[in-house]
């Protein structure tokens, strides 16, 4: 596997870094627990995002020149346009994120065709996108999903965690199937930043959070890997975590061989790299 | 949204400080599990508030000269009222917290009208108190909250977490409702110091919950935002704890340009705000 | 409250430290699930204290020339009574720690009762022991758990976590009850040094807790409080942890004011307290 | 119990070290949720393992020369007996880790059986070995577990708590069992690098794990003690994490005293000593 080529990275670079947002907004809350529908204090955690959090992104991404993707739930789209308008504005990739933000359940392949076509057609009717990468829900899927994902049209998927390079997908029938840019929970604010007495009972300094993803980012930058840095405006929106983004990013802006690529620009590269081997 | 006015702090202040003090008592463990009620040692958990920590906790604001606020429920005022009587002695705001500490259930509507209204009573008859702010139970809420609160002609309602700088809320019908007085968990000491082998089996160093403190108050800060703190006498009371919030005092009075305030005085500052724009 | 009276400290000790012992062995597993009993690798987590652990704590005890008091479950007696021997050989306090290590529920009073009388039964057969002090079971407790103690004979009870001064129990009749030792959970190893993927999931480093446990002492010496550690020989006998004991003795050790007792010793000071006031 | 004699180390060595891994590969997922079995991308943390983490834990070893033992579920044999060829090229053991990293369960001998003699098989079929060590799935175990690995005719047993020296277990019957290399989740990355928001809901850094690893190290070796440290491709092969092996190892290479050894070799070494006492 190892003596196996992996992608090799556009001018000479030594590795890739994505910064994602996963723009859950409400839906972060009541895709968990239905019943959130009806508690309007729990969706404020997820109305931060779109209020204040996508403001505070977006402005450090403009500091920092970094250009990203954000992965878009067709409900998000359809109840705070004006968010994703901005993120349009500054030229980051808007991509699908399912359309209530519901898990893939095996058990409903119905449900998750639904989530994928309500999902796209919010998409193109709120904000004019026709996403070329899709991420599933909390990192949910079927036996299915990628099948339904290449059918749709995508030029890729990121939601596996079992590599650090990209690479495409087979279908069961042995046919191609979308690109994969992996990803993994050590990059991903949500496994170390999000707090609930049910699920994530824990609040971490921003010292040791950086300590995880700056480590993390040095090994994969000498494994010439993919860094797909998973964020959610709601989460390190927070004020102090504004600043753990602004110190992550600061590290790895601070090495010049480093490339900031959007998903769809990592998955044409990998494309070209496919078509040169 | 950045562009949208948002609140500025009276005299010139950067930013806003409300230290709050939900005053639980023993219904912060009988809320949560029904059974708790006849288990006296797992209630002295909280009687530990009354008991000792509020003591020490009105001890450290006379040292600090922080005014503050409490959220008592109605059952803690019946139950401790010469604890309560100690907070308005020292001329602390008293504030509407539920009566049993029950958790707001959609479900149950009926029950929410209750609670809010032996609450008031409680606080009237006990400690003769007509509290002007609403804190519900550990951050519950219904689609019919919001109306209640203003219905019951409340000031200020402080429960939402979607943003850091004071808002007034529409009902659903279009007319004012409450004035909000945002909140979030990277500033409440049950979200990080409150022990349970099954809501939240860890002890943290105070070390990494003043880091965790102090970065989101600086950030606040420099935003010019509402500083909400949430403590709790049984939790920031215990021995090391009182330290942790010697020291979290002490980094934000170093700043000469910080307001601190109850929740009634930052309400009427919005108020104030609101009437010049 | 602050203004009355709590415990002075005997020969001018500036505060007292318990170093107490939950000998559970086998008996946490079980007493928390109970087909562990049929598991030998869940089992032999407790297994350990028996085996090494109690082994490790006594030679600690000796080296820091600390008194200490064990808590042991009927079971544990039953089944290790060698090493309850090398407790007392030491001349350390035994105490009653329930007999399975069965949780007090309330809703059972008979269980309670059987509970209590085969510990008692069980110690006194197996090593000879009358217990003056009694622990319930993961602190657990009933609203029968305190009459129940005092008519058995009890000296003390160590259960109950309203306050950080020894005090005497007032029974439901108005009677006296038993002089409680109260405790904390940060102080006790369990609760930051258990491991179990269901309960409690993560591993801290000695530094840390060390960090929690000094603090707690330091504070509580400061305000001449009952410094009441709770340790597992199967937990704090582990290597690492062996270690983290002794630094913590160390520490506590360097004050010369400071009164190391066991709970009888602690409870009789109490009484002659009680008696001069 | 201290007094009795515990295993010597051969050559004067003054402790053994054993660097086991856990092969599971996706069994680790679907062993604990069925349903995984039809979500490709909760699989696709456990594809780490054979696809990448596998030839960097390898190369690590290599260059630290480290002997290890690989335990193998049978599922994982078959699925991936590439994998295992490269862990057999490099010398190193494999043992048996059950067949689809079924949780032993005292309510089905049955299954208990099936998933002994499958493994068995499996392991033969595909990368033909017969295994001496056995290590049950996720340090589960029945009362028959024991007697069913002495029956099968395994040398050696590691899954039990109770010591830091080897010994040999007797059987119900009063016969010998085979020889226990016990471990300990303090030095188990599962205990502490795993993440899933049901489980495991934190992230922590190197520097803490780090210091946790090798504060047991270095007091088990002042024991004498064995050191059997638990890692799994999936988990210490992610980015960040082969830094904190290739730490620990640098740390435990230091000492000149210490014996590095598989499973196997600490089992014999301890018929030696057995044989001479």
């Amino acid at each position: 596997m190892e003596n196996e080529e992996f992608m090799k990275w556009p001018d000479g670079y030594q590795c890739g870094v994505m910064v994602t947002f996963d723009f859950d907004a409400e839906s972060m809350w009541f895709s968990e627990d239905a019943t959130a529908m009806r508690k309007p204090s729990v969706l404020s955690q997820g109305g931060y995002g779109p209020r204040r959090g996508i403001h505070k992104a977006l402005e450090i991404l403009r500091d920092f020149e970094v250009p990203a993707s954000f992965y878009v739930p067709g409900w998000t789209a359809e109840h705070h346009p004006g968010a994703i308008e901005l993120v349009l504005k500054d030229g980051h990739e808007v991509g699908h994120h399912g359309h209530m933000h519901a898990w893939i359940d095996p058990e409903d392949p119905a449900g998750e065709i639904e989530e994928m076509d309500r999902g796209l057609e919010a998409l193109k009717n709120s904000v004019g996108v026709v996403p070329k990468g899709y991420r599933a829900p909390a990192a949910t899927s079927s036996e299915k999903t990628l099948a339904l994902v290449q059918d749709r049209g995508f030029l890729y998927n990121s939601g596996f965690l079992d590599d650090v390079y990209p690479y495409r997908h087979v279908l069961p029938d042995g046919s191609n199937g979308p690109i994969e840019l992996p990803f993994h929970w050590n990059l991903d604010d949500s496994a170390i930043t999000y707090f609930s007495f049910d699920l994530q009972p824990t609040i971490m300094p921003n010292d040791q959070i950086l300590d995880v993803w700056t480590t993390e980012f040095d090994v994969l930058r000498e494994w010439g890997g993919l860094v797909n840095i998973t964020l959610h405006p709601q989460l390190i929106g927070r004020p102090s975590r504004t600043l753990l983004m602004r110190r992550f990013l600061e590290h790895m802006r601070s090495f010049d061989d480093v490339w900031f690529a959007t998903g769809v620009q990592v998955a044409e590269a990998y494309q070209t790299f496919e078509a040169s081997t």
